[in-house]
């Protein structure tokens, strides 16, 4: 958008023992994020008093109860431990000042950064699908709720659900104002089947809990609804808001494709990272009874879920899960699959380039490919 | 739309002494309701897996543990008592089969009816408009569950959230996917005003829950954002299909108004009507602790929220608040304050009318005007 032209040829664009390093693209559209945080900020506090609401029913003090915080909560939270009353402004200040990767939203500056310069618009875009992944994170709480009521002993009240799902559902209704103002059609329609995705992966996800002998066949179409549909519906979009809906289908299939990656890249950092650099729990999804392309390729070499099941209770800790896999060689099998992945996502970019003016604004999307299965957090 | 010329003459409008009858309406717009379900049938059910997940993940068993049913609950529900394992398409067969009075799909066919002949994109506004009703209802049983929880023995468990949450998430994809269907942008952005506005109630309706002091004024800005601006967005919507959009603003406030006794009437109903005609308990607003309009006449009487308390309390049963509250001659205040507004709409279509080529259609709006207020269901 506005500076890919100081893209650093130093980059090293698929090289992968330099490990790709996500602060430079965000540096390349530092401007346009901080647009994309400013309109998020503005749309949601729009109401004169749905912050003022929120605080009133006591969401602020709930949101640091729930055991999957996401970048929302985090920002809506002060930096001190103790929650002081909190004004709507002060909320969107902290909204726009403070983190959160915003994965989607540079994914779609950088495609439309690379096929036009339709920049307002394409904040607009951005700053929709963010909000659209947001209220699924938010809703996604509620329902994993449900869950950690069966094994945990730290279940949050049922009365933190009413916020959630309200948030959740305010978050929606403004990001598809916001695609409204797109003005086209088939973006709407796109992000309709996208939700509706993520919606089922989410129903058939509940069906798989605790099942040991989840097939790898599912474990992909569950990804493929619940992450890859979304992202592919970012880099469709993208690509029919630049007016190039001849390869919009293409584009499509990136996304899609990167959104495997970017799950099952999430899905070994539950076992390889750590909490400190994660920000989150590891290990949360062997005990949510989650069972990731990590396991399934351990209970494919063990030979039955039983072993399995078996090994998870001895193991007893996420470390020596963690340990056995990689012994196995497991985690580095993994690792390939997330590279064939990728490969085939620098494919679509090759032939994508060609039917475009090449510029080196591709550049910055094969990094992104590279980061997206090379992140440590 | 299809069968306008058969309107009877003795619908006997504006004729308080006659109740009003939707039947008549209902038998007017009787194929394009048959539409409408059919439409929402298919959206629901069109994804070759949805319903089977649903059944799967024991929502067939858990509709019926709500507290709060709702019409698609009852129409997924077969007739008998047991729930037997229900295909999709048999689901889909109860859905298009039986009841739900549609009165949002209702309102629009009838205005489109009075406007224009444009009946394919009437139905699917129609359709769009009552899978957003539908998907606050399912929310909102996630949020009042919160509250049962506090104060009511048959609290359904934590599980049965997740598929209410995701089943509407569903719904509202599927609605704005046939919202843009019609085409215009404006109709999307109207819905999703109206979609915040429901939130901002439901988290605004938390707030007050138990207090005996709700001013009148918040009681009003309640309903308004909780019922008035989605029939709101009904109206102005279906004005601005006809390409109206000049008279788009006074089909709001005629909408906005028509939701007013729409509210009015169904708070007054939780007091005087009985579970066997209503189809759900009476006296839930009293339960849940949300005072509505008849007992904040009655506080303004006594002069204070604790003899409002007291009186709740000792009265013990909402047939002895009823019969009080109807000796003070509080109903028949609310009858009045109805009224009023049923007038104002009347008012509004009068309007309207002049600016159309008159026609009988304005009539059945008229009819709908009386029996959204006089209806004893």
């Amino acid at each position: 958008m506005n500076s890919s032209s100081t893209v650093s040829p130093s980059l090293d664009v698929r090289n992968p023992s330099a490990p790709p390093d996500l602060s430079q693209i965000l540096i390349t559209f530092d401007s346009d994020l901080h647009q994309v945080r400013t309109l998020i900020a503005e749309r949601i506090f729009r109401e004169e008093s749905f912050g003022e609401l929120l605080i009133a029913t006591g969401v602020s003090g709930g949101w640091r109860e729930w055991d999957h915080p996401d970048w929302l909560i985090r920002m809506l939270e002060p930096e001190s431990s103790t929650m002081p009353a909190t004004t709507p402004s002060q909320m969107a200040e902290h909204l726009v000042a403070r983190g959160g990767k915003l994965y989607r939203a540079t994914l779609i500056l950088a495609i439309i950064n690379a096929l036009s310069d339709n920049q307002q618009k394409g904040v607009t875009l951005a700053a929709a699908l963010e909000l659209i992944h947001l209220a699924t994170l938010l809703h996604d709480d509620v329902i994993d709720n449900a869950d950690m009521r069966r094994g945990k002993p730290s279940m949050p009240t049922l009365f933190d659900n009413a916020p959630a799902v309200l948030m959740g559902d305010h978050l929606y209704a403004r990001a598809f104002e916001m695609l409204a103002e797109c003005e086209i059609m088939r973006i709407v329609s796109a992000t309709c089947r996208a939700t509706s995705a993520m919606c089922r992966g989410e129903v058939e996800q509940l069906q798989w809990i605790g099942d040991y002998e989840i097939p790898e066949e599912a474990y992909f179409r569950l990804i493929e609804m619940k992450t890859a549909a979304l992202i592919g519906c970012c880099t469709e979009s993208a690509s029919v808001l630049c007016g190039k809906e001849e390869q919009s289908e293409e584009w499509y299939r990136f996304g899609n494709t990167l959104g495997l990656v970017f799950q099952m890249a999430d899905d070994l950092l539950d076992f390889t990272s750590d909490p400190a650099t994660l920000g989150k729990q590891t290990g949360s999804d062997v005990a949510d009874g989650k069972f990731t392309l990590p396991l399934i390729l351990f209970r494919e070499g063990q030979g039955s879920g039983e072993k399995l099941r078996t090994f998870i209770n001895e193991a007893g800790s996420n470390e020596r899960i963690t340990k056995r896999l990689r012994e196995e060689g497991v985690l580095e099998r993994v690792s390939e699959r997330i590279r064939d992945f990728q490969k085939v996502c620098h494919r679509h970019l090759d032939n994508l380039q060609k039917k475009n003016s090449s510029n080196e604004s591709f550049e910055i999307l094969h990094t992104l490919v590279d980061f997206t299965g090379n992140r440590t957090r």
